[in-house]
């Protein structure tokens, strides 16, 4: 027998179907519904309230048949696994997508190639949402069934066995959550109780109830998801989808509350876990401590880094892009976080964003590409179809040698030739027309030949955006990879790469020439974008350790790049 | 000639209309229109956007005929006043409405009447809003004119007088003013540019645009208001009402910006500024300093408070004073500010608040009565309508005894026997009829006879919401009034009833009797609702002091109190 225990408040009877039986839960007070009902592992069960249609458990942990279908039980059995997580401030992270990463597209898929990632020097991995969403592909963002590990990745016993594989190589998993919104297909939470309010709005669907009445068991609904994750499966940290569109005006924000719960279960498992924010918001309150009246959050990823190094590598200028574009932008990424940290936007039409202080380099995450930068483009095209090759060694050399923590996209080690596109399986017909539709129009205003147009409902969009890992071994993949390597090392050698003191970060550059060295402790990074240059760096630069582009030479007290050139120079 | 710079996104051209002459105004950079015109002090002038209907400057100082007449221009000179303000942590506050205050309605009425304030020993008068609202009389929270001071009470130089006579008096003048929303009559700022979003809501009409595209000139807008009231004027504080519904998402909340840019001028003109907040968040970041990451307010309403000993006194407990009626939520608001700090709310069906830690009992303002908890009843019924006399004396005594800022309600202090009616006088007729009917579905709801309703409208809500001076020289009223003042000299003779620590502040009640007492440094206050008691309060309590009901009596180690009785006694 197993407690079920559901929350329902709309509802004045919730009966358990298991195969054609029904078992009515007893009410409870503020609208729970409790009772033991006999499920063992594995067993197919629906909830009906008010005698209505079968619909699946909010909280199932397994959806076997999809969205549409019954609810799986799932019994976390003991575990033996003795890991104590890893420190985020040291690490290197690599965001995957579970079904594009792989041949196989599955958890397990992942698996086999774990080795090549302890051997590229990552420590961590980030997956993309893979709380069940409609059909069989997708990115994960519209995902319904919260506690559901896809079941085309393999369900949760698939996801536990990754996390396992990981931990045994020495791998941290971060899952990718959801907790903004929630997708519209086969989403039946409404159906259950007050979910979502009015009084807030998305842009991509009904805001949640973080702050309204009966919030508090919604608020529960997600930070026990996070707690779930971590308990059940093993995962060391959560990285919180676009917490700026989670609008929470009660005195304690949701994700203070969730850091807090996070925190307590880390002391009472003896096991290091990461609350990871993507926030939009420019306010270092996100990533400052609980204790100093921040929202505690570990770190929080760094778009204005990403943006002010996209700009100045592609000269591209659209939409936010247009915000960015100097080597001073880069700089000022570089040292203080935030480029915009009190400054007018022209692109926000508004000042934005407040300085990020005292805060350690590590409550940051840098990267050069993601799956946002790289899949929310028409083509999908990753930096490596954007830019020549010296300079994606520029924009590895920035980040990985950045006083934050570094984080890669699946294939940018080898500059893999497949585009990363959107990509969608919606099994209601008119949703998914809309999808590939909005997508067309999109295509069409950058004004690309439409025979290039791949449909994000079509196969092949997912297809074509899965990593051909014969490239590995092939020029130019394998001269970059091995970049990538050398600069992993590096970083794992000295430790004041690691150390997250912005105030070591001294960097120099020129607007007109283009170039920007940046020194940390022992190592120099230097790269000049578009011409040969001199670079002063001063004998204490040290010497060359690592060079990309022909003829860089060291004299006395500067260093001469060729245009594209980069050095990095170690005392 | 005058400057007038106006912002006009929308607009191509501003004319300024003086007289039958059209001066265009030259276009600058983010929509601002720029421009020498000739207008002396008094001159009625208009603004014409692309040629269309004259409308008032949306930073008009006076409005001569009301909120659809033409501006008139106020040439603020030179000021010869001496005046540093007044220790907000040291005061007793006043809140007054202008119209219903003196028999004149006016701000020179107001002056004569000023001399009850000072000898009943009150510091500072918080004026409810000036700012020109529709009509000649109204509460004033659906003004448009955010700069004007209403012409029926006597425009901005009746305003100027009434600072100055206060100020010779050794009184501050606070200014309740609204920033959450606009009334809608009258209203022509969305004309002139985005001032409201509709990506937050409020209760009352639409949000202001604090956190959107173009919402700089808006934040500047409200916070150069406060400003000019206190530089222009001599404003010495602002009231901010309802700052819960101020929804601003970005890094710096606009009211933090307030807060520091009047915390520059009290610097720049060496004055003591007041911002107090009308918060329902129990959010104590409202009255944090910045520099510990609050928004620097100086205080917040105590509504807590108030419902704590509101639902004890009158037994009331519809709406959301459900959620208190117990002596031990009067003790917690007497020791923690709010009762609500973390605490599920049955009236809000959520977690409410959060501790207010070691804030200051001097960022909380108590009081037992005030505009809203007396005119938002159908019948406007003030505490002494709904209790006896023994009952208003410890209602009192709670409040000029307590760690906070007390406040008192017009008429209060000699317990008025008018009401405090809810009153308008919209011009726009469906409006008008809107707001009657409003109001008589509410009436009619509480079950009073029909005949008791007075319309909003109608000029005697107005006329017998006026306070009856001639009750302060007849009993029950004198003694009332000399109650409060002697309450109010104790506050002022005893420096630790002014200290503002809420760790001195040793409560002491029972449930089941209803008495409460409390210590504040030499002074203990003990009182008992319902039946005569022996409170335990030790020897060193010291003696009586000031007693209310028949038969107070002190033994060695206890006070006596009659039911209804009051003691306060002092070592």
């Amino acid at each position: 027998m197993t407690r079920l225990r559901i929350w329902a408040p709309h509802a004045s009877t919730v009966d358990v179907i298991v195969g054609n039986e029904r078992h009515r839960l007893a009410p409870r007070i503020y609208g729970f519904h409790e009772g033991e009902v006999p499920l063992a592992d594995g067993t197919r069960y629906a909830l009906s309230l008010d005698g209505a249609d079968p619909l699946p458990d909010p909280r199932s942990r397994w959806q076997p048949d999809g969205v549409y279908g019954r609810s799986a039980h799932v019994a976390h059995g003991r575990d033996d696994e003795i890991w104590r997580g890893r420190d985020l401030a040291a690490s290197v992270l690599y965001e995957l997508h579970v079904g594009a990463f792989s041949p196989e597209g599955t958890f397990d898929g992942v698996i086999g190639k774990l080795d090549h990632l302890v051997a590229l020097g990552v420590d961590a991995i980030e997956l993309m949402p893979v709380a069940e969403f409609p059909g069989e592909r997708g990115w994960g963002y519209d995902g319904v069934d919260l506690y559901a590990a896809h079941h085309a990745y393999g369900g949760p016993q698939g996801l536990r066995r990754l996390v396992r594989a990981a931990h045994e190589r020495g791998l941290a998993v971060v899952l990718d959550v959801v907790y903004n919104h929630l997708g519209p297909d086969g989403n039946y939470l409404e159906r259950f109780g007050p979910y979502f309010t009015d009084r807030h709005h998305t842009p991509w669907g009904r805001a949640m109830n973080y702050d309204g009445p009966d919030s508090g068991p919604v608020r529960q609904f997600v930070v026990e998801n996070a707690l779930g994750w971590m308990r059940d499966i093993g995962i060391d940290g959560v990285r919180l989808d676009a917490i700026h569109a989670i609008v929470d005006l009660s005195a304690t924000h949701v994700i203070e509350e969730l850091t807090r719960r996070v925190d307590e279960l880390s002391r009472e498992l003896g096991r290091t876990l990461w609350v990871i924010a993507e926030s939009d918001l420019n306010d270092p309150k996100v990533v400052r401590p609980r204790g100093e009246r921040g929202w505690g959050c570990d770190a929080q990823w760094s778009d204005d880094l990403h943006h002010a190094l996209h700009t100045v590598l592609t000269g591209e200028r659209a939409g936010y892009y247009g915000d960015f574009g100097r080597m001073a932008d880069l700089a000022k990424a570089l040292r203080d976080a935030y480029v915009y940290d009190g400054r007018p936007s022209d692109f926000r039409r508004r000042v934005h964003g407040r300085p990020a202080g005292d805060l350690s380099g590590h409550r940051f995450l840098a990267y050069s590409q993601d799956h946002d930068q790289v899949g929310n483009r028409a083509r999908g095209e990753r930096l490596s179809q954007l830019v020549p090759p010296d300079r994606l060694r520029i924009a590895a050399a920035v980040v990985l040698l950045s006083p934050y923590v570094p984080m890669l996209f699946m294939g940018e080690e080898w500059a893999a030739s497949t585009p990363f596109l959107y990509f969608t399986d919606h099994i209601d017909e008119r949703l998914g027309h809309a999808v590939s539709e909005g997508r067309r129009r999109e295509f069409e205003r950058f004004g690309w030949p439409p025979t290039d147009f791949v449909d994000p409902q079509s196969p092949a969009s997912f297809e074509r955006s899965r990593l051909d890992w014969s490239e590995l071994s092939r020029e130019p993949h394998s001269s970059m990879l091995a970049w990538y390597r050398r600069l992993i090392a590096l970083r794992r050698e000295v430790p004041e790469l690691r150390d997250g003191r912005r105030d070591l970060a001294h960097v120099a550059f020129d607007e007109e020439q283009r170039w920007l060295a940046m020194r940390r402790g022992p190592v120099t990074l230097a790269f000049s974008l578009d011409r040969a240059v001199e670079v002063p760096l001063g004998v204490d630069a040290g010497e060359l350790a690592l060079t990309g582009g022909d003829g860089v030479r060291r004299s006395s007290d500067s260093v001469r790049l060729p245009a594209g050139g980069v050095a990095v120079l170690r005392r």
